[in-house]
């Protein structure tokens, strides 16, 4: 929907809604005709929400198209999963919570291993153990200074991999990666490939330079490779767009700071689920919205571990049961893209969502669980992710009339 | 689908469409686990096509839009509901069967109260008589004339309510509303926001000051505020469009202006359902297309009467018998959008539509009746509306191959 024409339709009131997202939740059987993890666990709380709520499929970016974690959230919030997708670096930054500002140009590092000839003889640096990446980052820092003023920053991320911001004003952030990914050649300059991005060129490579000479010694991590340069550019607050305050109650950094990339307030790092339930009832008064984040999901499915998978969903099952005393107005359940435990990745496989008004004004559709069979069949369809928040702010009573 | 891809592909020959819209079809469950009003129906001519047809949930502006009965209806005929949405003024032109032209800009009038100092008290002069309405509309007529030739033209909506059209060349529409919504401060004055609007904005300025001399000594009315300025685009026909020749048979004037809009022959306005039945079988050989268009189940809807909207579908279920005789190649039968009874509003739900093929050409589903949650499980999914016209048309072998 038109951000202008979308402007003018939207109202605020006292409603709340609720965004419960399980990281990774679609899924796969583990045979023929089996069932998913999602089908496989018992979960009677979301069961009884299916069967008073309209169940759908979602598509994060569209027909085949497998998301990562950045877009696949971008549209759950409502944004446009590729035209404002987020570069590599960036997440990076999110995911070590690095407060990116908009003049910073952000890069994934690795720790590599050079030989004599200056050639790459290990991309990795033998997987260093992260306290000696500390230490590399620590030396590097207090060797280096950049001309003109620039600043730059490192964090560590874990072994080989760190974190890379430079920060100044009027860079760009179209630079190739300086890792060819190859071994036995050197690796290579950066370059931009507009104005500013020529002008944040000339600083990387005036660092590598220097991060060359501070490493010489250094065995076996004695240079750097550089990629997924992107620069920040900021996105309208989802305050901006549909006028909710918005909070996020999210355990992983990477998830905090995409929440925090569109204008929520990121509540302190809940420790526990009983903790999470605990900031959601404490923060109810404060805000509009609730985005929910629960991680290990995809983490199993990633593993490869299916039953790990169920128990997960069914923890969270039980973690849904404490939202019916809130009885939000409006209650999302879903995930920002599948992950199946027999494919140990994610996926394009549409996800399972279920929209719940307790004020009931959803259809009811003949579901009676839920799970990726009965959302195919719910009445929502088949919708894109971005069009989510739109039928939740319509059941909140937030959106007016178009047209007489 | 692109208008000049679709004029190459599109052919004549005597098929027979009809749509029968029920306006504001769609709706809600009184109560969780509930039936919708077309669920509660008791529908038997409806649900045997639905056996023989298929299905289809239709969304008449995108996820989570609450349409007006203006781009609802552009989107049933295939326009775009957005791009080729019609102002407000143009819809209370024809609301009142005012014959909109190209030279036309139109708005809505409230007669107001103004005190001495020239500030509105009340913002609908009490609401002021039918009758008292048309007592003044007639003495500004008598004593108003316009510089530079230009036309202007008063009907009586009701109580407060009138229509406003200044006609002359090289108007524009793009004026702000003299109404700010508020007591105790002046009327705004006209501004337009470009050359022709300007041009339009003098007029009504000279108008506005006209009126407040002849309404000076009047009460509770003593002066007049405008909303909804809009210029009559012209849109392409249904016959340009499509190759086909409309008859719109509609007891509702909102109704007939839409479809006079879109270029289709309005029939002379049938007082009750039989005589719509008769209409459209003494005119079934000179066109190809029909609107029929039932208002009641929108009236209802908005009055919260569940139990009379599910009254008002099984009296168009009897009508629906009468069709058969007549065996039209095509038959869509759907709403314009959503008034759920217990929202006593129009809504952002999608509407359950029928599609069924005389000639045996579209697929059958294994739906067993016309309701919102076997629409939802309906062969044709859920879609766009404005596409829904695309269908019939191929139905009606209408649409030749696209490429080779």
């Amino acid at each position: 929907m038109d951000q202008e024409i979308l402007n003018s339709l939207i109202v605020k009131n006292e409603s709340k809604i609720i965004y419960l997202i399980m990281d990774g939740l679609g899924g796969l059987p583990q045979q023929a005709g089996g069932k998913t993890e999602l089908e496989t666990a018992q979960t009677p709380n979301m069961d009884k929400l299916a069967v008073e709520g309209s169940l759908a499929l979602l598509d994060p970016i569209g027909h085949g198209m497998t998301p990562g974690s950045g877009p696949a959230h971008l549209a759950l919030f409502g944004y446009d999963p590729i035209k404002d997708n987020v570069g590599r670096g960036i997440l990076s930054a999110l995911g070590v919570d690095f407060p990116v500002t908009g003049k910073d140009v952000c890069a994934r590092l690795n720790f590599c291993t050079l030989d004599a000839d200056g050639n790459v003889t290990d991309r990795r640096a033998g997987r260093i153990a992260s306290e000696i990446n500390e230490r590399l980052c620590q030396k590097l820092k207090d060797s280096i200074t950049l001309s003109d003023g620039i600043e730059f920053f490192l964090k560590t991320e874990s072994e080989h991999r760190a974190l890379l911001v430079i920060r100044g004003e009027g860079l760009g952030g179209n630079i190739n990666d300086t890792d060819s990914q190859q071994t036995g050649v050197p690796p290579l300059l950066a370059k931009g490939k507009d104005e500013p991005s020529k002008k944040t060129a000339t600083y990387v490579n005036e660092f590598l330079a220097k991060v060359r000479d501070v490493l010489k010694d250094e065995s076996p991590a004695n240079f750097i490779l550089a990629r997924g340069f992107a620069k920040h550019e900021p996105l309208p607050t989802m305050e901006e767009r549909y006028g909710i305050k918005c909070a996020a109650i999210a355990q992983y950094p990477m998830y905090r700071g995409l929440a925090r990339l569109v204008g929520m307030d990121v509540l302190e790092r809940p420790e526990t689920y009983e903790a999470m339930a605990e900031q959601l009832k404490e923060n109810y008064d404060a805000y509009d919205f609730f985005f929910v984040h629960f991680k290990k999901t995809d983490s199993y499915g990633e593993d490869g571990n299916f039953d790990a998978k169920v128990n997960v969903i069914e923890e969270v099952d039980k973690w849904v049961k404490g939202l019916e005393s809130l009885n939000p107005d409006v209650l999302v359940i879903t995930g920002d893209h599948s992950t199946p435990a027999i494919m140990k990745a994610h996926s394009w496989h549409p996800v399972p969502a279920l929209l719940h008004c307790g004020n009931g004004l959803n259809r009811i559709d003949h579901t009676k669980s839920f799970g990726e069979d009965q959302c195919a069949q719910g009445g929502l369809g088949r919708m894109e992710m971005k069009n989510i928040i739109l039928e939740a702010l319509a059941c909140a009573g937030r959106i007016q009339k178009f047209g007489a």
